[in-house]
């Protein structure tokens, strides 16, 4: 067996997230649906990190074991005209046999996609966050740029989560304004449950004022969940990149 | 009561066309739903053409009949605020009493969206269809060019079509790179059933040299669908826009 490192892309709306679960079509159990009808066993697929019903990837990673002989072109031709169109496998790297997808990732970028209109837009809606009014650069800016470096972001982190060590370093808050649809670009070296998503919904907060621009001293000092802004909706989220120290 | 235009966009994905039809989901159902929702009774909704399952809309027009007293913001708000994502009201006009969508429209135009890639993209491939090569654009260039002009496009139309006059004139048949996202643009004073799709097809025929690029000759001449490509699928069609005399 040889240990291969997948790297996808799917529209998440239609699916529960990337982890199996019980009475839910997920990601993970598509992509070993058609695994299972390439390879003819149904492998365990381990990916970088569980993405929220609805949210999308770009770049997601996955790794599994294989057989020795199976060449590239039988995953990316063969994978990819077996899973639905709303789900391909870009890449295709063959790792060490200790890689881990999910333990050798040493960061990841999201984006965060809106579009400014008065009423909802069928052909952005699906892959992004619909804004009345257009974010305020300045106030969202400088929120953005109180987040960088590392910080306690238990406060940017969803309640119920059971993670012990909520510090990450933040290397990258930056708000892109792309005219009517602009985007909120994010990397850490690891994120909290629905972290990118509060951070998004702090920053809508702040540009329409109901927050101050340096709210996030109190959220940090804090810790507490209530003092962040709202989770924004998982539509507009995307997970664009995953960082590991080997370069495919 | 008052006539009304509304301009509306849509996803057609998941809808089996414009028309209502017993039981298929269709975006005039949910348009109708939505209005009675509104105003209190199902208004007729007449549209300026239909549109076959999985085609999208980004500038479909229909008319119909509501009460004086019912203000602009009301179908512009209350509307988008009931339709489903995938369907939007992007503009409203009164329109004179004997307005009519469809014997009103004095030409359209339609884009089909492609995309180049050795794999399926999840993100594209709900809008454009996937082209393992890109097209040949000096081949492509002059069977569009050979399209312009009024001729019997009864060749480009689907066969079991009732309609008796099969001469139209085309006004633009153009195709744009645009990188890895070419697309080509028809318009027209009407347009045949299936006709921008059967155009599209024996483009991709031409491109990868199945058919000549003066083909269109021989199927203008001898009307035969036979002497045409094949039927592009619907999802990388798009009814652009509809040309009415009357400025709105």
């Amino acid at each position: 067996m040889k240990r291969v490192l997948l790297t996808i892309s799917y529209d998440g709306t239609d699916y529960h997230g990337w982890q199996v679960q019980n009475n839910a079509v997920t990601v993970q159990e598509k992509l070993q649906d058609a695994l299972q009808e390439l390879m003819g066993f149904r492998p365990d697929v381990t990916g970088c990190s569980r993405t929220d019903a609805g949210v999308h990837a770009r770049g997601f990673c996955c790794h599994l074991d294989c057989p020795e002989s199976f060449p590239e072109k039988a995953f990316l031709l063969g994978l990819n005209s077996i899973l639905p169109q709303d789900i391909a496998v870009r890449e295709f790297h063959e790792v060490r046999p200790d890689f881990h997808a999910r333990y050798d990732a040493c960061g990841k970028n999201y984006q965060y996609h809106f579009y400014v209109s008065k009423t909802h837009d069928p052909f952005l809606s699906r892959y992004a966050l619909r804004l009345e009014h257009p974010l305020d650069a300045e106030r969202v800016g400088a929120f953005c740029d109180s987040l960088l470096g590392t910080h306690d972001f238990k406060g940017f982190c969803a309640s119920g989560s059971s993670v012990e060590d909520t510090v990450r370093t933040m290397s990258e808050c930056r708000l892109t304004l792309n005219g009517e649809q602009p985007m909120i670009s994010v990397s850490a070296n690891g994120f909290l449950y629905n972290m990118v998503r509060i951070i998004v919904g702090t920053a809508i907060d702040v540009s329409e004022g109901r927050l101050p621009t340096d709210c996030a001293t109190e959220i940090f000092s804090s810790c507490r969940r209530e003092a962040a802004g709202f989770t924004a909706p998982p539509n507009g989220l995307i997970l664009n990149q995953v960082f590991y120290k080997e370069a495919f």
